[in-house]
């Protein structure tokens, strides 16, 4: 199975998704360019909530994450220097609305003060370990705000499975003999919701904002095609407060990219 | 003219220069996992400093910068997504130890503590208008400390050359009839002033750590070989103050790398 195999479904299915017709209508659809500045109100603890990246990375499709062939080398050439080559949407990175949109903003073109925001960690663990299909629901951000607050706006939401603990097995994957796979993500409706609220980027801990199973990544299109951004395969969420933290999502700055791997860290 | 050409020099020089041994007896020599804890008092504006790459981004070696290719496109697989292939060492870029040392760290062993540190920008735009092989001298330190005070424990230390202004002309390579180049850098005696400071990290606004018109890289051997970390082609130093920022120096985490393009900003 291929990114291609699974994924050429999405265009089929565009245009009849009611979630996409509601994300549209959402008065609350503020564009991103109205965030709220950056505030902090300062930090003692930096938490990395990267993976390392390197071949026998998981990815979505299967194949090996990256390729790095030395080209020089510091016994005969004075200094150490590697080639690499890699699809965009490797290891801890970002999907920009490009990703999944005709027009949408490439990843160079995310507004910097955009990725530079509070962070809300939806902690839903105990559900994920039972059921590795969960999908985060409306409630789930409902029982969040009772005992959080309201999440702010310009706000990153990352989800917590506790998927990243399974990076390094094939859980992670979690792929099934029909070659579909099965680890947690957003329920499409949940993307109107947050839209609601001003926010403006997503995170989850596993390898897709959409569900392992989805067969029209609809989350995907609805939240990146309205120009919102996202962030796949984030780890050590479990080190962080449910909110109160500030992630800096240092996207790459790559003029036309679709996404790409990125260092993101949270000043907690 | 080629990287190997020019850089393989190298090797030949290592063992010969006083700064080496001078900066290998520093007693100020902190091992960096002693610097001091990550302290911030808050900040309201974030600053990229952080060049877009693009094949045309102009490089040491004079080749193009970076390889993409469009792998998968939104009409017909339903989303987009590149291929990108480069070398480690372009764009607004890391240089890891182990980019200059045998058995030093690689990018993604760099502490991420190191990564997020206070930010000190040497301005010597007025000298390097009129000199384009202008090295920082330890007088430049010396009267940026007179004005600011004492550069700070763990700090990252950034030339304001002026250079970014002529990223996108030939000024930027400043390429001569004989191959060589000509822009500022660091004078290799300021890496022992710096390494006594405590100073983990370093950023300058051209090419090269060493200025253009360095045929041994020695101050890329006597601070990255000493384990400390440098990044290449910042941009907009001209928008901070001299000292009173915090850069966030996101790295790429790329398991056994020599460097790479990341993002880099500051929080002012």
């Amino acid at each position: 199975m291929c990114d291609a195999c699974v994924m050429g479904r999405v265009a089929a299915r565009l245009g009849r998704r009611g979630v996409l017709a509601a994300l549209a209508a959402a008065p609350a659809m503020v564009a991103p360019a109205m965030a709220q500045p950056v505030r902090s109100t300062g930090f003692g603890r930096v938490v990395d909530l990267t993976h390392a990246l390197s071949p026998a990375f998981p990815t979505f499709g299967g194949t090996p994450a990256i390729e790095m062939e030395q080209a020089f080398f510091i016994a005969k050439d004075g200094y150490n220097l590697f080639t690499i080559k890699h699809a965009e949407h490797v290891g801890t990175h970002f999907d920009a609305p490009l990703h999944f949109s005709a027009n949408g903003a490439s990843v160079d073109a995310i507004p910097l003060e955009q990725l530079v925001c509070p962070l809300v960690v939806l902690d839903v663990r105990a559900k994920a370990a039972n059921d590795p299909d969960y999908q985060v629901t409306p409630e789930d951000v409902a029982a969040h705000e009772a005992q959080q607050g309201r999440i702010p706006q310009g706000a990153c939401v990352a989800l917590n499975s506790g998927w990243d603990a399974h990076v390094a097995t094939p859980r992670f994957r979690n792929a099934q003999a029909d070659g579909s796979m099965r680890f947690p993500g957003f329920r499409p409706d949940v993307a109107p919701l947050l839209a609601g609220r001003g926010v403006l980027g997503v995170a989850v801990d596993t390898l897709s904002l959409d569900h392992g199973g989805s067969k029209d990544f609809a989350f995907h299109t609805a939240w990146l095609g309205s120009g919102r951004w996202g962030i796949e395969c984030v780890a050590n969420l479990g080190a962080l407060p449910p909110t109160g933290a500030t992630i800096v999502a240092a996207a790459p700055k790559i003029a036309g990219g679709t996404g790409g791997p990125g260092r993101v860290l949270a000043l907690a």
